[in-house]
């Protein structure tokens, strides 16, 4: 599958972030066409010293070009405008391909 | 689920990295006693400009305590060391939890 990822540092509201993120930005990004799966993963630590990351949401796409459709859709624009109104300085976007090999 | 994530920024030699983590690193990473699930991601790009991320490991315990106890193993030890050894430069890693509400 393909994934995209956002990953976010820590906002200067926490509160307000989580707020938005729960009640806006999910609701849209759920409504991306061929989403297979949306998992979050709020950062905690990290094993040595500390983490400047806050969150990560991976939505998985069943390929790339099922990913560059719901980027492209409607409901993708409105997700990328959501974001930009309340993260652009704080998150980083990217994508890539999940390996076969697992346990 | 508790998930120890490993983000690798593109290393010097990808395709000597690429060996390592496969030959190596991997077999290693397998061994954490109590590892539920083991997701690579090939990062590929990113949907605005370009992406300094290379790989992404991602690895599931059942909580906190499990992934603890992974890390202090002799197991856990192995892994870090072997790490510190191919990746130091360019590996961050942090952990989180996953979060109940998911399509």
């Amino acid at each position: 599958m393909t994934k995209l990822i956002a990953l976010f540092r820590k906002p200067a509201d926490p509160a307000e972030f989580d707020r938005h993120y729960r009640d806006t930005h999910t609701p849209l990004v759920k409504k991306y066409p061929g989403l297979r799966k949306l998992e979050i993963t709020r950062i905690t630590g990290a094993p040595i010293g500390e983490t400047r990351h806050y969150l990560m949401a991976e939505m998985y796409f069943d390929d790339k070009d099922a990913m560059d459709s719901a980027l492209a859709s409607s409901e993708g624009k409105a997700v990328a405008r959501d974001l930009m109104s309340f993260a652009a300085d704080v998150v980083t976007v990217f994508f890539g391909e999940e390996e076969p090999m697992q346990k």
